[in-house]
């Protein structure tokens, strides 16, 4: 297979200095803008037009790329058209290929092409929406989007929200803000002010995603402070666990703040009870937050809203466009209904931020994140709302579940293969068991085997190039997920994925 | 002044729905994408052609675009042709202008042509170097631009470093290791885990920007952390300050564990006298946080090093393409000589983020953030230094200081003015002061008649629409900034500025 280069036919004008170029202090001309930005353009449109004909993990080892590539800066500039010329000989060559329909690790994220025009017009416009005055189209985009997709997700009018980069950053904001509203003062007094009500814990899965430990790291609270509740078999939270933990947290004088529960976990999409969880936080005063990052998106689709029962109870929800939305990374939606205490955790206006006229019914959204600064990301979703309408993502979205589905069934119905956990959504987590070994998996030599086998297995369809598929561990055992969310990814892909597994399977046997 | 709409010129085709819109379930077909790509470049081309005719501040009210989008998201889709015809019709005529020459508050953020067409070719490729095997182009690419702005910057090859969204996040990064390193073992244990040691404390001038407090708040340490020092007649630190702040809080008990210095604050652009902190530092112990978030860009010009002396001795230093380096929004720039730290802050590698082959010679970048997804930032800058050259670059940070250095002797030799700080770099702060009320300024009752003066004399000028001015407060006088720092800006923007001042102040006086 060779792919196309796509770097045929730029224009001839794009081989020389820019006049701005030499001894010139302003920017690339408007002319030149105008023409290399329609040559980057077809570059670009080329590139998505034949994503399928390139190997989505590329053949390269590490270093590759960079042992090209000077060490030293260029003192002198260069034709826009000789770097250019370096997108199909240099980049895409090292790229791996998140747009490739075969794109079935992690959760995919989709650059759509109406996100793709809204990061057009966003790059181009600069604006950074930290305060009103400094991007009203920014900031009023955000509020409109925000309701949006808040509507669109059947979630009450009680939350408000902001766009963010991450799940990462969104979980963050969740858990500090609960730290706000637990009555520790953590913003100004830190974590060691209030030693009087003990040290805090949040409460998360042994199957939460690591962002939420991660976030625990940053905050000052530690891993210590995360408390891993066991799962079930179909990898939810127990609520006999999360109760056991709580009373001996309690007891021992610690001060649990939050609990996040999660609606489609990263390893096997699993949905923790949410319903009992929300009647435990009332309970105990812990501010409920809800992980959605991938799955959030099926809430669009009304049939499938059974899954998200009780995540209208949370104090915040964090649901990712860039993963299942479509949307170019970044982008990370928080719903918050107590939007005062993401402020208490983040505000501070100093005088040069200041803007004289406070007093409006407008957000200043930096004064809910960590980061002063950010993009616009409102205007991609926009777009992408408006062009495919909420019932084309619905339907998008429905149809990744029934490839998934059907996948599964094909799985169960499969004597050398094993489907390791529920699907409620996209994601398939199996395992090549061959049918001699029924019975005997969970004997430690051959698990041990399966792990090998299976690990052999999946490096050998990803080297095929067509398919990449990732992994996890579920009980300890060694799992292939295959990840349904790509925008581009059609039936026959999710078939060629289990051709494939199959037919490296008989090989890696033989 | 009526700005050109832009929208004349769509095509015809793009008014119509996309076969892939009705009822299918595919993204934008290609067909559509090529031509809506093309017609979006249009749209923007000509935008950035004329962007000097739009008033930079809109004068609009808030809500006034929000009040014209439905609160409900379409259910149907829309034409591509409709969409983008919104953004001269919507969209612009709500944009605070950060692209146009008049732009002159806060620190400009410019994007300039070659970093736009590094956001395109980043918003098509999608890529997430969250960890090597995710993107190889976006991790190498990173590693390079990093190593060929460490060295365009002098810095020495100790550093390496990575490129994160924001000063913010960068300094919260910086804070983060420096708890690591000072030994508390946060990231493990909490901030409660290690009460034997004392409470830890950062340090920073009392103009340090507010990114370093609310890091404080982010991490857990809370406002109370952070040591705000005194500064010397010319917004400096003063370092008999920080060794009385010192003293005083090991007195007490407590743990210094971090000082920032800055180069080049936000109200003023001062200089902290990095020499002297990075002595007390090494003599302390303490982790030193060089904040060069704007002026860094300035050490590119040999010339110009002077005001870096010392910072090649700083444990990080954070310095932002996104600001002097007319990089789109986001790319800041995190240099290190302690990498293990960052990674101990930040390091969690679940199952399926495992890749099965760790062992090598790349970043794992997701391990040094906070966060786990992050945007491919490393292309649009590879593009910009390719195509202006290093000393195309210094040409231009030059002659902003220049532009700088002349405003700043017009300021000196007006009578009815004066200045307020120093000029090292490319902003001005002054004050208007008629000539009158000279050795009167101190008086409460004149600093109040002049602060609301200069109030109004900045609403004036920003009223025009051709150029737009922040302020501050410099030892509680109200300071209009002039911060050069946009490409696009010429010695006539600075020009028409200035005379503007002049010319609404004789009005308002009037």
């Amino acid at each position: 297979m060779t792919p196309p280069t796509g770097s045929a036919g730029l224009p001839a004008g794009l081989d020389r200095l820019d006049p701005a170029q030499l001894g010139g202090l302003a920017d690339m001309s408007p002319e030149q803008f105008r023409v290399a930005a329609h040559a980057t353009v077809d570059l670009l449109a080329d590139y998505l037009e034949h994503v399928e004909d390139f190997a989505i993990l590329p053949p390269i080892e590490p270093g590759a790329l960079r042992d090209q590539l000077p060490p030293n800066p260029p003192m002198d500039p260069e034709p826009i058209g000789a770097i250019l010329a370096d997108v199909p000989r240099l980049v895409v060559p090292n790229a791996t290929h998140w747009q490739h329909p075969g794109f079935l690790a992690y959760f995919a994220t989709t650059a759509s092409g109406p996100g793709i025009l809204g990061e057009f017009v966003t790059a181009v416009l600069g604006q950074n929406p930290m305060l009103w005055r400094t991007s009203p189209v920014g900031t009023e985009l955000e509020e409109v989007v925000v309701g949006w997709l808040r509507r669109a997700l059947g979630l009450p009018d009680a939350f408000d929200g902001l766009l963010t980069d991450t799940a990462s950053t969104s979980s963050l904001i969740a858990i500090a803000a609960a730290r706000e509203a637990a009555g520790l003062d953590t913003a100004a007094l830190g974590l060691a002010g209030r030693p009087e009500l003990g040290s805090p814990v949040v409460y998360a899965s042994e199957e939460a995603h690591s962002s939420i430990e991660k976030a625990c790291m940053t905050l000052g609270l530690g891993r210590i402070a995360c408390r891993r509740i066991a799962t079930d078999g179909a990898y939810a939270m127990r609520i006999d666990a999360l109760e056991s933990a709580l009373a001996a947290d309690r007891a021992a004088g610690r001060l649990p703040i939050a609990v996040v529960a999660t609606i489609g976990t990263t390893s096997s999409t699993a949905v923790d009870p949410v319903p009992a969880i929300a009647e435990i936080a009332a309970r105990e005063r812990l501010w409920l937050h809800v992980d959605g990052a991938y799955a959030g998106a099926a809430a669009l689709v009304p049939e499938r809203r059974g899954l998200f029962s009780g995540w209208e109870r949370a104090d915040s929800i964090v649901v990712n466009p860039h993963k299942w939305f479509f949307t170019p990374l970044d982008a990370s939606l928080l719903l918050s209904r107590r939007m005062p205490s993401l402020r208490a955790a983040f505000s501070l206006v100093p005088e040069y931020l200041r803007t004289l006229d406070r007093e409006r019914p407008v957000h200043d959204f930096n004064e809910y994140q960590p980061q002063l600064g950010r993009r616009m990301r409102a205007l991609k979703l926009w777009f992408l709302v408006r062009y495919f309408g909420v019932d084309g993502l619905r339907r998008r979205i429905d149809a990744h579940c029934r490839l998934a589905e059907q996948l599964a069934s094909d799985v169960d119905a499969h004597p050398d293969f094993e489907r390791l956990a529920p699907v409620p959504f996209s994601t398939v987590c199996i395992r090549w068991r061959p049918a001699e070994l029924a019975g005997h998996e969970d004997e430690p030599e051959v698990r041990a085997r399966l792990d090998a086998a299976n690990e052999r297995l999946m490096a050998a369809v990803n080297a095929t190039g067509e398919i990449f598929l990732s992994h996890t561990r579920l009980r300890d055992r060694f799992a292939i997920r295959v990840a349904i969310g790509n925008l581009r990814t059609e039936e026959r892909h999710v078939a060629r994925a289990w051709t494939l597994l199959q037919a490296e399977a008989v090989r890696l046997a033989a």
